[in-house]
């Protein structure tokens, strides 16, 4: 197998390697679209099930609704309209027949062609709104707390494996309320739902924080996000809870009778993530050998190689680890026993080293003399020599000490990659010798974000919820300024 | 609320309203989609997670393929394409842009037409084994044994909700194999699956059979089937799995170097459920009350209703529903305490017979003096008092008892109703005056079975898999047949 491309030497080729050589995605014959593999689905399996429980925790329950968006209210909401009908994909006709000038070929039968276009949904605010219209009537109705497991389609020019895919998997939450505070408490909720599974499920820190008005959602009042810092310095956002206000209901005419027999408009959430996780998680954590997964997300959390010659050691070997295996299983851990004969120890170990397994148990004959096996971490490539006799007791606390050891080494990385600045010279100094998240005054106006953008390509990833507030003077126009807010360079 | 329709006044009415009624699914704006309701979804996730379960302990696992198929690929097996080009979602363009005649309106661009058309997945067999394709080079890299849980188009003219509609959730299993026996046995094994799932998760019995060539999925060399008979005497063919033989690896070129050093093309299977699951279990055990679940498929399988007048009598049966409520819930029973002031009992009644909650519990101020409380079982509508004391292990039992009973009710009404006949007269009267699943005797030819479906629209459902085999002459040609095949008229 030949080697990974470092990352030092290229960094975007070493992820697109990455993600093929672990067997977690591929390109398919359709032109942006990925094959998420096995491997790489049982990861996003794990993500799910994990925000799923979150969500029903948090008073959620799960429906579905279509696939196409009819093109009248795709229409309906002005802002969402134009944010996203640039990049869809639009069904015209539903039937194909055959070629009558090439037998075996197929093609569109124009008698079949729709009345109306559908839109294949990239995101399905639209067709959920004018389905509420006649769920909510009453106060009593509210609120609506709805998530949604899904495949969307954007139709985007340039697509990289799980960051940026013409089709992808995520969950939408769609959420109606009867007053707006509610609504608000609603997406700030799911903002820090979102926070609280990157941080202890992924162990992947990130700040929470709100976009800026040119980084708002196409139809959102207010936009919350979580943003992470990938090892190449740029931020990756990787989640988002937008407060809708009242748009989607005006669009939509979707009223209720208040408390006090008042008619109002009701209130909208709606937040997301999707199988751009995949790729945060990747490049949060691996290093130049492959994957390295927290263990709350590794498909094999421990594998048992053997080292031995004939089959007779084997079968000693066997016994033994089989033993380790059940009382591993019993503690819910999960584990292979990699007895395949074809590929040698060697091979295995940088397989499940490119894998990410966080835990290699590896046992020969001597092993077996001295009542103890080697033991290998993932994460930081170190290696014991530990007893067989509670083994499985040590394994367990291990794979909590790698979780932990994971999150605090990504957040040292992080601290050493935030910086403050305060002119935009050192601005732009930090940004191509270093990268990474960058603390500056901003004068809140669209003009100086945008000049920002197109001179440094850095963006406003958001501007942070956290207390730690300090005044000062905006980069360019030197306008006063509340509170820094955090720029990079963005996936 | 008003009342259900009666199934012996409209069935097909009963079944609509029914739909509807108990919150599981409604017709979209979308022509021929529908909106899975949150009740509704909570049952299809119960669904999906014991085959999802059942699949895993079988040794596959789930991946994710792309929405789309190119024109070209689709083409590529004949037959495949011929069973399904009829009726599918075609994307031509991937933009709009804005109408300049029509401010505030979208029209699609005609510059962003696709080179090639895009058709929305009616089944994945060729975006998967032109996938495949890269996948298999030796004997080493199969079985492939790959599940997915996606959604499917497929332009129905008419539609029901859950039992046709054009868009629907489904499984598809795709497998690939070395031998022609082992795929047979991976189509039988899945079918078997299937049954097992079938009678013991939704107590709904069904048959097992293979489909004559004229019922066969669109490239397949045999499909076997599960075959549910429905309280109005149709059958619906409630899951398939295919043995597709080398159709699909020679139409991609799926080549692999066997055991033996010779070149081969792989052998495949399909198999699928879908969400007319829904539909089988509703059909299978509901009444003119509404739904009658499963334990197994219940979102919620007990509900309290407390009987009081005033906050004071509330408070007080709080206290004890509260107490049973965590003592079922420790058993992994799903309750609901049901202490809303707004709607009275009776409605709380008729509202969980509609949705079909097996176990009812009913606790007045009488009762609490007394130490017990009323339950109701849905499926037979019996009540009974029951004490307090050990109410916890009563209900587990009981809905252990519910689900065997649901389960031997409809196989005896599949047992009354099935009738072996020897004449085609006999046929057309039994199958005009009864319905029901018929046994009968065949010819074997595709020309027999096309005229009794013209005639009197009942098709082979399957020829049965049983022991249960008895020569005889076939209905019209009178030619010997080897034994009696499953006729109905079918969903």
């Amino acid at each position: 197998m030949a080697k990974l491309t470092s990352r030092s030497d290229d960094y975007s080729k070493w992820y697109n390697e990455l993600v093929v050589k672990a067997d977690l995605a591929e390109n398919s014959g359709v032109r942006g679209c990925m094959v998420i593999k096995p491997y790489g689905y049982a990861i996003w399996e794990k993500m799910r099930d994990e925000m799923d429980k979150k969500f029903k925790e948090t008073g959620h329950v799960n429906a579905y609704f279509p696939l196409f968006v009819p093109k009248s209210l795709f229409e309906a909401e002005e802002k969402n309209a134009e944010g996203f009908a640039k990049e869809c994909a639009v069904v015209t006709h539903y039937r194909l027949k055959n070629d009558p000038d090439n037998p075996g070929k197929l093609i569109v039968d124009p008698e079949a062609k729709l009345e109306e276009e559908l839109i294949v949904r990239p995101t399905s605010e639209a067709i959920i709104w004018s389905t509420y219209k006649n769920w909510i009537q009453s106060y009593r109705d509210l609120p609506i707390l709805i998530n949604q497991w899904a495949n969307v389609v954007r139709w985007e020019m340039r697509t990289r494996l799980f960051l940026r895919t013409a089709e992808f998997l995520w969950q939408e939450g769609h959420t109606a309320h009867a007053t707006k505070d509610e609504a608000v408490e609603e997406a700030e909720k799911m903002n820090k739902v979102y926070a609280d599974f990157a941080e202890n499920f992924m162990a992947m820190p990130v700040i929470q924080g709100l976009k800026t008005p040119s980084e708002r959602f196409a139809g959102a009042d207010e936009t919350y996000c979580i943003e992470a810092l990938m090892q190449d310095g740029k931020a990756l956002q990787a989640g988002t809870s937008h407060f809708l206000g009242q748009n989607f209901a005006k669009a939509f005419d979707v009223k209720f009778t208040n408390k006090e027999g008042k008619i109002e408009h009701a209130w909208a959430t709606s937040w997301g993530t999707s199988t751009r996780l995949m790729g945060a998680l990747i490049m949060t954590h691996s290093d130049d050998l492959g994957l390295v997964l927290p263990p709350t997300l590794a498909p094999i959390q421990v594998v048992i190689v053997p080292i031995f010659k004939g089959d007779e050691q084997l079968a000693e070997i066997s016994k033994v680890a089989l033993e380790i295996q059940a009382k591993l299983k019993a503690k819910g851990i999960s584990v292979k026993f990699d007895n395949d004969t074809h590929n040698k120890p060697g091979w295995k170990f940088a397989e499940y080293e490119l894998k990410g397994v966080p835990v290699r148990i590896a046992m020969g004959p001597r092993d077996l003399e001295n009542k103890s096996v080697e033991i290998a971490r993932r994460d930081n490539l170190t290696k014991e020599t530990v007893s067989i006799e509670g083994l499985d007791s040590h394994i367990e606390n291990l794979l909590k000490t790698i979780q932990t050891d994971l999150y605090q080494k990504a957040l040292n990385f992080r601290k050493e990659n935030i910086t403050n600045v305060d002119s935009y010279e050192e601005f732009k100094k930090v940004l191509e010798e270093k990268g990474g998240f960058i603390y500056a005054h901003w004068d809140g106006t669209a003009e100086e974000e945008e000049q920002i953008k197109n001179e440094t390509k850095a963006t406003i990833r958001c501007i942070p919820l956290d207390e730690d507030v300090e005044e000062g003077i905006s980069l360019i126009s030197g306008k006063p300024s509340a509170r820094r807010v955090l720029f990079a360079k963005a996936y």
